[in-house]
């Protein structure tokens, strides 16, 4: 379900009510309208309900929440999450048959529903697409934006097995992989890899900054390793005390056990201990490596490209026009950087057809490759 | 200095010694006996020394540490950074004129020589090249791995400064950019930047891959800021010991920063503290974005290009493609993936006079760009 092309499925016979046009809600409605469905949108905020119908991410503008949800297939709740539960509650009043909603934090929203309407929580299933974009409002908004994502549902013993059987067909229709897991597993992971991580990478590079103008001066010197991980601190931070919040106790747990490790880190480097200091990074080394670089499509089979490059002007553009000339399509790139600077290994993931020409055509130009099935 | 051509400068008159012949001795070989000069190698290993001298990163290989120094107008000392003292003081007591060495760590390693030999010291500047190369040994060597890097000297009060002045010399035909701060500032800058976030990253990377095994499955859905965080934890670790060794008050001070502004965090998120939690991430959101994408070459003026990319197959062939057709040199890319994968920001950094065309063209293939100049 990754080629992005109509699935030939149901969407032209559905009716889909979004509520909440912004960036995501705005997505999902313009890749269900695109997709022949008919969208109606609801939005607190009329100007926001205009600029989605101008986009033509909704195909019709509901005057009413109840206007939006009567007679709709499916409601996608598309709000900050502090405002999901009793927005979701409002519209199960309704009479919606399926509601989900697509906030970061679900365990604290599902428990919030079933505890508020325990006859009506069975047509509410929570949802997450792990997409997203660094523009903000329905002018960011994509209709691809799913296409090969991933979208975590998290049903619950009290969820109908036909709610959540429906929806998983409709986000599938729309590109994404579905996976299923407890909503407190979802909000542990994303705890550990995204809102733990967030919160580190800010306050590294808060720290980073907090010395004198000489040191400040210096930091602009910091090399790929320092960028690379501070990276997300240059995102929007207008989402996060809304996660952080509703997440609390998932992020205090992953917090906790991060400092735990580098106490223990800590401790090594004050013995001196080489041999646990080495122990550690390798254990750490092997796991990093095992993760692919992007998102892995079902259905491609991709191999990982790694290529030693000089920090130089044109290397990127000499490697990637090539892999144009040549016909092989780049899924993701990555430059990883020596921590020290300079040189760097360009990591190309590409599909496994194209490999034999690209590795060819690299070393041709005299490049050294090495390359790993993902999968 | 950043261009790479030989400056017609005195290195071919020059006889350079390099003591440790691996990735960056070997570099520094290339480097000098690309521009003419004599340059004598030793190596404790036979074997490493051979392969130097096949590599053609030195010209001759010296029977003894004394062969190789007697008579060199400088000695580069490119050896793990424990060793370092200890041989430092053995060439001084050679006799040798100018002695320089490459270690990641400072403070310790001039103490030890000043403390060591108080005469002979002034003859000994220490050194920091900020390059380096995911490859190991002197077949990772390149002679152009200085151009435009940044090269840190550390003089002290005990320093003489015709031999500071010198080395400052010789570094800068070799097309680095030279930085003189004393040791201390050094190495509490490079724990800062690079010891502790090595240590943030693996153990970020260790925690995370604690958990059960459905947790490690989920794991590979890691979106963009998660790997940007944790790439530098796939790099080598065999250097990190002595490194972690030798810089260890450093080290340790920085952790305990880091750590102390985890704790504060964890207040923050513990009290539902919405307004200061917004504060510090906007505050880490600037310090970022001031950050240059790219080491920035003296003499060339760079502007980054934010161009927000969809995540799917060809894009960055699409853009870097366009770049290499309309002669645009890029001199550094990043994609900064969106904390929940999907979409992200493809950063280009390039000269300022290839801007309008490839805005221009940009804007013709439908991408949206905005512009920074760098400086």
């Amino acid at each position: 379900m990754a080629t992005g092309a109509p699935t030939g499925g149901d969407a032209a016979r559905l009716t889909i009510a979004v509520v909440g046009t912004g960036l995501i809600g705005g997505s999902v409605g313009l890749a269900f309208a695109g997709r022949g469905a008919r969208v109606k949108g609801y939005d607190r905020s009329p100007d926001r309900l205009v600029r989605a119908l101008e986009r033509g991410a909704i195909t019709e503008a509901a005057a009413s929440l109840e206007a939006a949800v009567t007679g709709a297939d499916a409601v996608f709740v598309a709000v900050p999450v502090g405002r999901v539960p009793d927005l979701v509650v409002e519209i199960l009043d309704l009479g919606a048959s399926l509601v989900t909603d697509v906030g970061s934090v679900k365990a604290p929203v599902v428990a919030a529903v079933e505890a508020a309407r325990p006859d009506a929580a069975p047509r509410f299933v929570g949802g997450h697409p792990m997409a997203g974009s660094e523009q903000e409002g329905v002018e960011g908004a994509d209709a691809d934006m799913f296409v090969g994502a991933t979208w975590v549902l998290t049903p619950t013993a009290t969820t109908s097995p036909e709610a959540f059987t429906r929806l998983r067909s409709l986000v599938g229709e729309l590109g994404a992989e579905v996976i299923a897991v407890t909503p407190e597993h979802h909000d542990a992971l994303v705890a550990v890899v995204s809102h733990v991580p967030q919160l580190a990478a800010s306050t590294l590079m808060d720290v980073a900054t907090a010395g004198d103008e000489e040191h400040r001066t210096l930091l602009r010197l910091a090399a790929g390793g320092f960028r690379d991980m501070t990276r997300i601190a240059a995102g929007h931070p207008g989402i996060w005390p809304d996660i952080l919040t509703a997440n609390r106790d998932a992020v205090l747990d992953a917090l906790d056990t991060y400092v735990d490790a580098l106490g223990a880190v800590r401790k090594l480097v004050a013995d001196a201990d080489r041999e646990a200091i080495l122990t550690l990074l390798e254990r750490a080394r092997v796991a990093r490596r095992s993760l692919p670089v992007g998102a892995v499509a079902a259905g491609t089979e991709l191999v990982e490209l790694r290529v030693p490059v000089p920090d130089r002007p044109g290397v990127l553009a000499e490697v990637t026009t090539l892999a144009g000339q040549l016909g092989v399509n780049v899924s993701d790139l990555e430059i990883a950087h020596s921590l020290e600077g300079g040189a760097g290994v360009m990591v190309l993931v590409i599909p496994v057809a194209g490999a034999d020409v690209l590795e060819e055509g690299l070393t041709r130009l005299g490049y050294h490759t090495s390359r790993t099935v993902l999968g």
